[in-house]
Protein backbone atom coordinates (compact mmCIF):
# COMPACT_ATOMS: atom_id res chain seq x y z
CA UNK A 1 0.00 0.00 0.00
CA UNK A 2 1.44 3.46 -0.68
CA UNK A 3 0.86 6.44 1.49
CA UNK A 4 -2.25 7.63 -0.31
CA UNK A 5 -3.75 4.54 -0.63
CA UNK A 6 -3.43 4.04 3.57
CA UNK A 7 -4.57 7.62 3.72
CA UNK A 8 -7.73 7.24 1.45
CA UNK A 9 -8.56 4.15 3.70
CA UNK A 10 -8.45 6.05 6.92
CA UNK A 11 -10.78 8.60 5.79
CA UNK A 12 -13.15 6.08 4.17
CA UNK A 13 -13.42 4.44 7.32
CA UNK A 14 -12.82 6.41 10.37
CA UNK A 15 -15.69 8.08 12.01
CA UNK A 16 -16.21 11.88 11.91
CA UNK A 17 -14.73 12.25 15.18
CA UNK A 18 -11.59 10.76 14.71
CA UNK A 19 -11.05 12.67 11.24
CA UNK A 20 -11.55 15.41 13.47
CA UNK A 21 -7.81 14.80 14.40
CA UNK A 22 -6.19 15.84 11.02
CA UNK A 23 -4.36 12.42 11.32
CA UNK A 24 -1.67 12.41 8.48
CA UNK A 25 -0.12 9.27 7.63
CA UNK A 26 4.03 9.87 6.94
CA UNK A 27 5.68 6.54 6.72
CA UNK A 28 4.39 3.02 6.31
CA UNK A 29 6.12 -0.22 6.38
CA UNK A 30 4.82 -3.69 7.96
CA UNK A 31 6.51 -3.43 11.09
CA UNK A 32 6.44 0.36 11.69
CA UNK A 33 3.95 3.26 10.79
CA UNK A 34 4.33 7.16 11.34
CA UNK A 35 1.45 9.27 11.77
CA UNK A 36 1.45 13.31 12.30
CA UNK A 37 -0.91 15.05 14.09
CA UNK A 38 -1.69 18.77 14.36
CA UNK A 39 -2.49 20.61 17.53
CA UNK A 40 -5.33 22.77 16.83
CA UNK A 41 -7.25 24.76 19.26
CA UNK A 42 -9.79 22.17 19.56
CA UNK A 43 -7.48 19.62 21.32
CA UNK A 44 -6.63 22.11 23.67
CA UNK A 45 -8.00 22.29 27.48
CA UNK A 46 -8.86 25.28 29.77
CA UNK A 47 -5.50 24.40 31.34
CA UNK A 48 -3.85 24.99 27.65
CA UNK A 49 -2.50 21.77 26.91
CA UNK A 50 -3.21 19.05 24.34
CA UNK A 51 -5.75 17.15 25.67
CA UNK A 52 -5.56 13.88 26.62
CA UNK A 53 -8.08 12.28 25.06
CA UNK A 54 -7.18 13.35 21.59
CA UNK A 55 -3.73 10.98 22.14
CA UNK A 56 -5.70 8.09 23.32
CA UNK A 57 -7.84 8.49 20.22
CA UNK A 58 -4.96 9.11 17.78
CA UNK A 59 -3.14 5.89 19.46
CA UNK A 60 -5.98 3.53 18.72
CA UNK A 61 -6.12 4.81 15.36
CA UNK A 62 -2.61 4.71 14.32
CA UNK A 63 -2.89 0.91 15.26
CA UNK A 64 -5.71 0.29 13.12
CA UNK A 65 -3.29 2.09 10.10
CA UNK A 66 -0.36 0.13 11.47
CA UNK A 67 -2.35 -3.19 10.94
CA UNK A 68 -4.17 -2.31 7.77
CA UNK A 69 -0.32 -1.62 6.30
CA UNK A 70 0.67 -5.13 7.93
CA UNK A 71 -2.03 -6.91 6.04
CA UNK A 72 -1.63 -4.88 2.60
CA UNK A 73 -5.43 -3.40 2.74
CA UNK A 74 -7.78 -2.91 5.58
CA UNK A 75 -9.22 -5.65 7.25
CA UNK A 76 -12.09 -5.79 9.34
CA UNK A 77 -10.59 -5.92 13.49
CA UNK A 78 -11.58 -4.44 16.60
CA UNK A 79 -9.88 -3.16 19.38
CA UNK A 80 -9.39 -5.59 22.55
CA UNK A 81 -7.63 -3.43 24.87
CA UNK A 82 -5.65 0.06 24.89
CA UNK A 83 -3.21 1.19 27.80
CA UNK A 84 -1.98 4.38 27.82
CA UNK A 85 0.40 6.09 29.26
CA UNK A 86 0.78 9.96 29.86
CA UNK A 87 4.71 10.86 30.65
CA UNK A 88 4.89 14.37 29.92
CA UNK A 89 2.18 16.97 29.29
CA UNK A 90 2.12 18.91 25.86
CA UNK A 91 1.51 22.94 25.66
CA UNK A 92 -1.01 23.48 23.62
CA UNK A 93 1.02 25.80 21.10
CA UNK A 94 3.38 22.45 20.18
CA UNK A 95 2.47 22.15 16.73
CA UNK A 96 2.18 18.64 16.35
CA UNK A 97 3.04 15.18 17.42
CA UNK A 98 4.11 12.15 15.77
CA UNK A 99 2.78 8.97 16.43
CA UNK A 100 5.16 5.97 15.15
CA UNK A 101 3.48 2.43 15.93
CA UNK A 102 5.23 -0.97 16.06
CA UNK A 103 3.45 -3.94 15.41
CA UNK A 104 4.33 -6.40 17.84
CA UNK A 105 3.30 -9.61 16.68
CA UNK A 106 0.08 -10.24 14.54
CA UNK A 107 -1.13 -14.07 15.40
CA UNK A 108 -4.11 -15.71 13.69
CA UNK A 109 -6.57 -13.62 15.74
CA UNK A 110 -4.92 -11.19 17.84
CA UNK A 111 -2.27 -8.64 16.96
CA UNK A 112 -0.26 -6.58 19.47
CA UNK A 113 1.02 -3.16 18.83
CA UNK A 114 3.17 -0.12 20.40
CA UNK A 115 2.78 3.46 19.88
CA UNK A 116 4.95 5.70 21.35
CA UNK A 117 3.79 9.59 20.74
CA UNK A 118 6.69 12.42 20.69
CA UNK A 119 6.76 15.91 20.42
CA UNK A 120 8.82 17.58 17.78
CA UNK A 121 12.09 18.02 20.29
CA UNK A 122 11.89 14.05 20.14
CA UNK A 123 10.92 13.59 23.80
CA UNK A 124 8.69 10.75 24.23
CA UNK A 125 5.29 12.26 25.51
CA UNK A 126 3.15 9.03 25.44
CA UNK A 127 3.40 5.27 25.31
CA UNK A 128 0.32 2.95 24.28
CA UNK A 129 0.14 -0.81 24.18
CA UNK A 130 -3.04 -2.18 22.87
CA UNK A 131 -4.42 -5.77 21.50
CA UNK A 132 -6.49 -6.03 18.80
CA UNK A 133 -8.57 -8.85 17.26
CA UNK A 134 -9.18 -9.56 13.88
CA UNK A 135 -13.07 -10.50 12.52
CA UNK B 1 -21.39 20.53 43.96
CA UNK B 2 -24.58 19.72 42.54
CA UNK B 3 -25.23 19.04 38.80
CA UNK B 4 -25.23 22.25 36.97
CA UNK B 5 -22.35 23.19 38.60
CA UNK B 6 -20.47 20.19 37.78
CA UNK B 7 -21.52 20.14 34.41
CA UNK B 8 -20.67 24.13 33.86
CA UNK B 9 -16.94 23.24 35.36
CA UNK B 10 -16.66 20.38 32.56
CA UNK B 11 -17.92 22.31 30.09
CA UNK B 12 -15.40 25.17 31.21
CA UNK B 13 -12.57 23.14 31.36
CA UNK B 14 -13.26 20.78 28.33
CA UNK B 15 -11.22 20.78 24.90
CA UNK B 16 -13.58 21.52 22.30
CA UNK B 17 -12.96 17.54 21.22
CA UNK B 18 -14.23 16.33 24.56
CA UNK B 19 -17.12 18.76 24.28
CA UNK B 20 -17.78 17.48 20.31
CA UNK B 21 -18.93 14.32 22.56
CA UNK B 22 -21.88 16.18 24.52
CA UNK B 23 -21.25 14.10 27.51
CA UNK B 24 -24.17 14.99 30.37
CA UNK B 25 -23.17 14.80 34.22
CA UNK B 26 -26.48 12.65 35.47
CA UNK B 27 -25.48 12.16 39.06
CA UNK B 28 -22.99 12.23 41.19
CA UNK B 29 -21.59 11.80 45.07
CA UNK B 30 -18.38 11.33 46.00
CA UNK B 31 -17.99 7.77 45.26
CA UNK B 32 -20.01 7.37 41.91
CA UNK B 33 -20.66 9.86 39.29
CA UNK B 34 -22.34 8.86 36.30
CA UNK B 35 -22.34 10.46 32.82
CA UNK B 36 -24.73 9.87 29.76
CA UNK B 37 -23.18 9.90 26.01
CA UNK B 38 -25.85 10.50 23.34
CA UNK B 39 -24.73 8.35 20.39
CA UNK B 40 -24.34 10.83 17.09
CA UNK B 41 -23.66 9.94 13.32
CA UNK B 42 -20.23 11.68 14.38
CA UNK B 43 -19.27 8.47 16.74
CA UNK B 44 -19.94 5.67 14.06
CA UNK B 45 -17.15 4.29 12.13
CA UNK B 46 -17.17 2.99 8.74
CA UNK B 47 -18.37 -0.33 10.10
CA UNK B 48 -21.58 0.85 11.32
CA UNK B 49 -20.50 0.98 14.92
CA UNK B 50 -19.96 3.28 17.41
CA UNK B 51 -16.33 3.77 17.36
CA UNK B 52 -13.95 3.04 20.47
CA UNK B 53 -12.03 6.45 20.33
CA UNK B 54 -15.52 7.91 21.51
CA UNK B 55 -15.07 5.85 24.72
CA UNK B 56 -11.93 6.24 25.41
CA UNK B 57 -12.36 10.05 25.29
CA UNK B 58 -15.39 9.53 27.02
CA UNK B 59 -13.88 7.33 30.08
CA UNK B 60 -11.09 9.63 30.56
CA UNK B 61 -13.01 12.84 30.87
CA UNK B 62 -15.61 10.98 33.18
CA UNK B 63 -12.77 10.30 35.77
CA UNK B 64 -11.84 14.38 35.80
CA UNK B 65 -15.42 14.86 36.60
CA UNK B 66 -15.72 11.93 39.38
CA UNK B 67 -12.75 13.65 40.88
CA UNK B 68 -14.02 16.68 40.92
CA UNK B 69 -17.11 15.42 42.34
CA UNK B 70 -15.11 13.90 44.99
CA UNK B 71 -12.51 16.86 45.76
CA UNK B 72 -15.44 19.24 45.95
CA UNK B 73 -14.82 21.30 43.09
CA UNK B 74 -12.65 20.82 40.13
CA UNK B 75 -8.66 20.84 40.93
CA UNK B 76 -5.73 20.14 38.42
CA UNK B 77 -4.61 17.21 37.64
CA UNK B 78 -3.44 15.13 34.88
CA UNK B 79 -3.56 11.75 33.55
CA UNK B 80 -1.04 9.32 34.50
CA UNK B 81 -2.62 6.06 32.61
CA UNK B 82 -5.96 4.56 31.43
CA UNK B 83 -6.57 1.25 30.42
CA UNK B 84 -9.63 0.00 28.77
CA UNK B 85 -10.98 -2.78 27.87
CA UNK B 86 -13.67 -3.48 24.83
CA UNK B 87 -15.94 -6.45 25.71
CA UNK B 88 -18.84 -5.39 22.95
CA UNK B 89 -19.30 -3.96 20.07
CA UNK B 90 -22.30 -1.09 20.76
CA UNK B 91 -23.79 -0.32 16.76
CA UNK B 92 -24.22 3.05 16.32
CA UNK B 93 -27.88 3.22 16.05
CA UNK B 94 -28.00 2.55 19.94
CA UNK B 95 -29.45 5.72 21.23
CA UNK B 96 -26.45 6.25 24.14
CA UNK B 97 -24.56 4.79 26.77
CA UNK B 98 -23.74 5.02 30.31
CA UNK B 99 -20.90 5.72 32.47
CA UNK B 100 -20.32 4.75 35.72
CA UNK B 101 -17.06 6.29 37.18
CA UNK B 102 -15.76 4.84 40.42
CA UNK B 103 -13.03 6.50 42.69
CA UNK B 104 -11.62 3.53 43.78
CA UNK B 105 -8.98 5.27 46.04
CA UNK B 106 -8.13 8.97 46.29
CA UNK B 107 -4.27 9.27 47.93
CA UNK B 108 -2.31 12.83 48.84
CA UNK B 109 -0.77 12.38 45.43
CA UNK B 110 -2.27 9.64 43.69
CA UNK B 111 -5.81 8.62 42.83
CA UNK B 112 -7.88 5.50 40.96
CA UNK B 113 -10.69 5.20 39.09
CA UNK B 114 -12.78 2.87 37.50
CA UNK B 115 -15.23 3.57 34.73
CA UNK B 116 -17.71 1.07 33.42
CA UNK B 117 -19.90 2.23 29.68
CA UNK B 118 -23.26 0.26 29.46
CA UNK B 119 -25.30 0.25 26.46
CA UNK B 120 -29.44 0.94 27.41
CA UNK B 121 -30.41 -2.79 27.90
CA UNK B 122 -27.88 -2.75 31.10
CA UNK B 123 -24.86 -4.89 29.23
CA UNK B 124 -21.01 -4.04 30.40
CA UNK B 125 -19.76 -2.88 27.01
CA UNK B 126 -16.45 -1.41 27.88
CA UNK B 127 -14.36 -1.17 30.82
CA UNK B 128 -11.27 1.31 31.89
CA UNK B 129 -9.37 2.15 34.96
CA UNK B 130 -7.04 4.75 35.49
CA UNK B 131 -4.58 6.50 37.31
CA UNK B 132 -4.62 10.72 38.11
CA UNK B 133 -1.80 12.46 39.69
CA UNK B 134 -2.83 16.00 41.60
CA UNK B 135 -0.53 18.85 39.95
CA UNK C 1 -18.39 -27.68 40.19
CA UNK C 2 -17.42 -27.90 44.00
CA UNK C 3 -15.14 -25.92 46.13
CA UNK C 4 -13.12 -29.14 46.88
CA UNK C 5 -13.04 -29.84 42.95
CA UNK C 6 -11.84 -26.18 42.05
CA UNK C 7 -9.27 -26.32 44.69
CA UNK C 8 -7.78 -29.60 43.49
CA UNK C 9 -7.89 -28.60 39.49
CA UNK C 10 -6.09 -25.43 40.99
CA UNK C 11 -3.31 -27.80 42.54
CA UNK C 12 -2.96 -30.26 39.46
CA UNK C 13 -2.46 -27.17 37.09
CA UNK C 14 -0.44 -24.99 38.60
CA UNK C 15 3.13 -24.33 38.69
CA UNK C 16 4.59 -24.89 41.77
CA UNK C 17 5.83 -21.14 41.42
CA UNK C 18 2.03 -20.38 41.86
CA UNK C 19 1.08 -23.28 44.37
CA UNK C 20 3.66 -21.85 46.52
CA UNK C 21 1.12 -18.89 46.73
CA UNK C 22 -1.08 -21.32 48.90
CA UNK C 23 -4.15 -19.98 47.39
CA UNK C 24 -7.35 -21.43 48.48
CA UNK C 25 -10.98 -21.06 46.93
CA UNK C 26 -13.22 -19.79 49.59
CA UNK C 27 -16.36 -19.19 47.24
CA UNK C 28 -17.53 -19.69 43.88
CA UNK C 29 -20.11 -18.87 41.28
CA UNK C 30 -20.29 -18.67 37.58
CA UNK C 31 -19.53 -14.61 38.14
CA UNK C 32 -17.94 -14.09 40.92
CA UNK C 33 -15.16 -16.23 42.68
CA UNK C 34 -13.01 -15.22 45.99
CA UNK C 35 -10.10 -17.14 47.11
CA UNK C 36 -7.46 -16.15 50.02
CA UNK C 37 -4.06 -15.96 50.13
CA UNK C 38 -1.98 -15.81 53.42
CA UNK C 39 1.05 -13.87 53.85
CA UNK C 40 3.69 -15.85 54.88
CA UNK C 41 7.54 -14.38 55.16
CA UNK C 42 8.22 -15.57 51.98
CA UNK C 43 5.90 -12.95 50.37
CA UNK C 44 7.38 -10.05 52.05
CA UNK C 45 10.32 -7.30 50.96
CA UNK C 46 13.03 -5.53 52.65
CA UNK C 47 11.08 -3.38 53.13
CA UNK C 48 8.49 -5.48 55.49
CA UNK C 49 5.78 -5.20 52.95
CA UNK C 50 3.83 -7.83 50.91
CA UNK C 51 5.41 -8.08 47.40
CA UNK C 52 3.27 -6.95 44.69
CA UNK C 53 4.81 -10.13 42.61
CA UNK C 54 2.93 -12.21 44.89
CA UNK C 55 -0.31 -10.24 43.79
CA UNK C 56 0.03 -10.26 40.33
CA UNK C 57 0.65 -13.94 40.27
CA UNK C 58 -2.32 -14.54 42.69
CA UNK C 59 -4.23 -12.09 40.38
CA UNK C 60 -3.52 -14.14 37.59
CA UNK C 61 -4.55 -17.41 39.10
CA UNK C 62 -7.85 -15.87 40.47
CA UNK C 63 -9.06 -15.47 36.73
CA UNK C 64 -8.11 -18.94 35.55
CA UNK C 65 -10.00 -20.28 38.71
CA UNK C 66 -12.92 -17.83 38.46
CA UNK C 67 -13.27 -19.03 34.67
CA UNK C 68 -12.80 -22.92 34.66
CA UNK C 69 -16.03 -22.22 37.99
CA UNK C 70 -17.81 -20.29 34.70
CA UNK C 71 -16.93 -23.07 32.34
CA UNK C 72 -17.97 -25.67 34.74
CA UNK C 73 -14.19 -27.16 34.56
CA UNK C 74 -11.28 -26.35 33.70
CA UNK C 75 -10.55 -25.68 30.14
CA UNK C 76 -7.16 -24.31 27.96
CA UNK C 77 -6.66 -20.81 27.88
CA UNK C 78 -3.90 -18.56 27.99
CA UNK C 79 -4.07 -15.20 29.85
CA UNK C 80 -3.67 -12.07 27.10
CA UNK C 81 -2.95 -9.16 29.19
CA UNK C 82 -3.57 -8.38 32.65
CA UNK C 83 -3.46 -4.80 34.19
CA UNK C 84 -2.56 -4.35 37.70
CA UNK C 85 -3.39 -1.64 39.71
CA UNK C 86 -2.00 -1.13 43.70
CA UNK C 87 -3.78 1.52 45.80
CA UNK C 88 -2.40 0.79 48.87
CA UNK C 89 0.80 -1.34 50.32
CA UNK C 90 -0.20 -3.92 52.75
CA UNK C 91 1.60 -4.89 55.44
CA UNK C 92 3.46 -7.71 55.91
CA UNK C 93 2.36 -8.56 59.32
CA UNK C 94 -1.26 -8.17 57.49
CA UNK C 95 -2.66 -12.64 57.62
CA UNK C 96 -4.43 -12.57 54.58
CA UNK C 97 -5.41 -10.92 51.26
CA UNK C 98 -9.01 -11.56 49.95
CA UNK C 99 -9.48 -11.96 46.06
CA UNK C 100 -12.40 -11.72 44.48
CA UNK C 101 -12.51 -11.95 40.91
CA UNK C 102 -15.70 -11.07 38.10
CA UNK C 103 -15.97 -12.77 34.82
CA UNK C 104 -16.83 -9.58 33.45
CA UNK C 105 -17.56 -10.69 29.81
CA UNK C 106 -17.19 -14.38 28.38
CA UNK C 107 -16.79 -14.48 24.67
CA UNK C 108 -16.85 -16.96 22.26
CA UNK C 109 -12.87 -16.84 22.10
CA UNK C 110 -12.08 -13.77 24.74
CA UNK C 111 -12.87 -13.59 28.09
CA UNK C 112 -12.63 -10.38 30.24
CA UNK C 113 -12.19 -10.02 33.87
CA UNK C 114 -11.69 -8.09 36.92
CA UNK C 115 -9.92 -8.96 40.25
CA UNK C 116 -9.99 -7.27 43.64
CA UNK C 117 -8.02 -7.60 46.30
CA UNK C 118 -8.62 -6.86 49.52
CA UNK C 119 -6.98 -6.65 53.32
CA UNK C 120 -8.95 -7.89 56.47
CA UNK C 121 -10.20 -4.81 56.85
CA UNK C 122 -12.06 -4.26 54.06
CA UNK C 123 -9.84 -2.00 52.10
CA UNK C 124 -9.23 -2.38 48.41
CA UNK C 125 -5.60 -2.57 48.64
CA UNK C 126 -5.20 -3.52 44.41
CA UNK C 127 -6.80 -3.89 41.77
CA UNK C 128 -7.02 -5.75 38.08
CA UNK C 129 -8.25 -6.34 35.22
CA UNK C 130 -7.36 -9.20 32.42
CA UNK C 131 -8.07 -10.39 29.12
CA UNK C 132 -8.35 -14.50 28.23
CA UNK C 133 -8.45 -16.37 25.80
CA UNK C 134 -9.78 -19.61 25.06
CA UNK C 135 -7.30 -21.89 22.72
CA UNK D 1 26.38 0.54 39.73
CA UNK D 2 28.66 -2.40 39.22
CA UNK D 3 26.41 -5.66 37.67
CA UNK D 4 28.03 -7.34 41.36
CA UNK D 5 26.79 -4.84 43.55
CA UNK D 6 22.98 -4.19 41.65
CA UNK D 7 23.02 -8.16 42.18
CA UNK D 8 23.35 -7.94 45.73
CA UNK D 9 21.05 -4.97 46.13
CA UNK D 10 18.53 -7.58 44.47
CA UNK D 11 19.57 -10.07 46.77
CA UNK D 12 19.13 -8.21 49.61
CA UNK D 13 15.73 -6.41 49.03
CA UNK D 14 13.73 -8.94 47.18
CA UNK D 15 11.07 -10.77 49.09
CA UNK D 16 11.87 -14.85 49.01
CA UNK D 17 9.30 -15.31 46.33
CA UNK D 18 10.77 -13.22 44.04
CA UNK D 19 14.33 -14.68 44.66
CA UNK D 20 12.76 -17.81 43.75
CA UNK D 21 13.13 -16.78 40.44
CA UNK D 22 16.82 -17.02 40.27
CA UNK D 23 16.95 -13.36 38.19
CA UNK D 24 20.61 -12.44 36.98
CA UNK D 25 21.47 -8.98 36.28
CA UNK D 26 23.65 -9.58 32.92
CA UNK D 27 23.67 -5.71 31.85
CA UNK D 28 23.20 -2.29 33.06
CA UNK D 29 23.34 1.25 32.12
CA UNK D 30 20.81 3.88 33.17
CA UNK D 31 18.50 3.94 30.29
CA UNK D 32 18.63 0.27 29.57
CA UNK D 33 18.87 -2.90 32.04
CA UNK D 34 18.71 -6.46 31.12
CA UNK D 35 18.42 -9.85 33.23
CA UNK D 36 18.26 -13.40 32.92
CA UNK D 37 15.72 -15.76 34.16
CA UNK D 38 16.34 -19.40 33.65
CA UNK D 39 13.10 -21.78 33.12
CA UNK D 40 13.04 -24.12 36.08
CA UNK D 41 10.70 -26.82 36.52
CA UNK D 42 9.12 -25.10 39.21
CA UNK D 43 8.03 -22.43 36.67
CA UNK D 44 5.78 -24.79 34.00
CA UNK D 45 2.64 -25.31 34.75
CA UNK D 46 0.41 -28.55 33.51
CA UNK D 47 -0.29 -27.89 30.35
CA UNK D 48 3.79 -27.63 30.19
CA UNK D 49 4.28 -23.92 29.16
CA UNK D 50 6.14 -21.57 30.96
CA UNK D 51 3.90 -19.81 33.76
CA UNK D 52 2.51 -16.42 33.53
CA UNK D 53 3.04 -15.77 36.66
CA UNK D 54 6.78 -15.62 36.85
CA UNK D 55 6.77 -13.43 33.76
CA UNK D 56 4.68 -10.98 36.20
CA UNK D 57 7.35 -10.97 38.50
CA UNK D 58 10.12 -10.63 36.45
CA UNK D 59 8.78 -7.69 34.71
CA UNK D 60 7.91 -5.66 37.77
CA UNK D 61 11.15 -7.06 39.47
CA UNK D 62 13.19 -5.66 36.33
CA UNK D 63 11.83 -2.30 36.62
CA UNK D 64 13.17 -2.05 40.23
CA UNK D 65 16.30 -3.15 39.07
CA UNK D 66 16.52 -0.75 36.09
CA UNK D 67 15.61 2.07 38.28
CA UNK D 68 18.23 1.40 40.44
CA UNK D 69 20.46 1.62 38.16
CA UNK D 70 19.05 4.93 36.91
CA UNK D 71 19.43 6.46 40.16
CA UNK D 72 22.62 4.66 41.11
CA UNK D 73 21.75 2.94 44.19
CA UNK D 74 18.15 1.41 45.58
CA UNK D 75 15.52 3.88 46.74
CA UNK D 76 12.40 3.37 48.10
CA UNK D 77 9.36 2.71 45.87
CA UNK D 78 6.66 1.62 45.09
CA UNK D 79 4.63 0.00 41.76
CA UNK D 80 1.79 1.82 40.58
CA UNK D 81 1.04 0.01 37.61
CA UNK D 82 1.97 -2.89 35.93
CA UNK D 83 0.37 -3.58 32.28
CA UNK D 84 1.45 -6.85 30.75
CA UNK D 85 0.69 -8.52 27.26
CA UNK D 86 1.82 -12.29 26.66
CA UNK D 87 2.38 -12.29 23.05
CA UNK D 88 3.52 -15.87 22.82
CA UNK D 89 3.12 -19.13 24.85
CA UNK D 90 6.90 -20.24 26.09
CA UNK D 91 7.76 -23.88 26.02
CA UNK D 92 8.14 -25.42 29.37
CA UNK D 93 11.56 -26.66 27.60
CA UNK D 94 12.94 -23.18 27.27
CA UNK D 95 16.28 -22.76 28.87
CA UNK D 96 15.64 -18.93 29.92
CA UNK D 97 14.28 -16.09 28.87
CA UNK D 98 15.53 -12.25 28.84
CA UNK D 99 14.62 -9.41 30.08
CA UNK D 100 15.51 -5.91 28.84
CA UNK D 101 13.98 -2.95 30.73
CA UNK D 102 13.84 0.67 29.41
CA UNK D 103 13.36 3.67 31.58
CA UNK D 104 11.17 5.45 29.32
CA UNK D 105 10.91 8.64 32.16
CA UNK D 106 12.15 9.16 35.33
CA UNK D 107 10.21 12.68 37.08
CA UNK D 108 10.23 13.78 40.27
CA UNK D 109 7.78 11.52 41.51
CA UNK D 110 6.86 8.94 38.81
CA UNK D 111 8.99 6.79 36.97
CA UNK D 112 7.83 4.92 33.68
CA UNK D 113 9.14 2.20 32.23
CA UNK D 114 9.02 -0.98 29.54
CA UNK D 115 10.09 -4.32 29.69
CA UNK D 116 10.80 -7.01 27.13
CA UNK D 117 10.77 -10.31 27.37
CA UNK D 118 12.21 -12.67 24.66
CA UNK D 119 13.04 -16.02 24.26
CA UNK D 120 16.60 -17.16 23.30
CA UNK D 121 15.68 -17.15 19.44
CA UNK D 122 14.94 -13.22 19.54
CA UNK D 123 10.84 -13.63 19.59
CA UNK D 124 9.29 -11.07 21.57
CA UNK D 125 7.44 -13.30 23.84
CA UNK D 126 5.84 -10.53 26.47
CA UNK D 127 5.60 -7.04 26.80
CA UNK D 128 5.13 -4.86 30.08
CA UNK D 129 4.75 -1.11 30.44
CA UNK D 130 4.30 0.26 34.41
CA UNK D 131 4.22 3.19 36.65
CA UNK D 132 6.72 3.57 39.40
CA UNK D 133 6.55 6.31 42.49
CA UNK D 134 9.41 7.24 44.79
CA UNK D 135 8.26 7.75 48.14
Amino acid sequence: MDLHAIQTTLDQVAAPYVKALGLEVTAADPHRTTLRMPITPALVHGGGMLCGQSLLSAADTAMVVALSVAEGGFRPMTTVQLQTSFLRPIPGSTPEVTLVCHVLRKGKSLAFGEIEIFTPDGKLAAHATTTYAFI
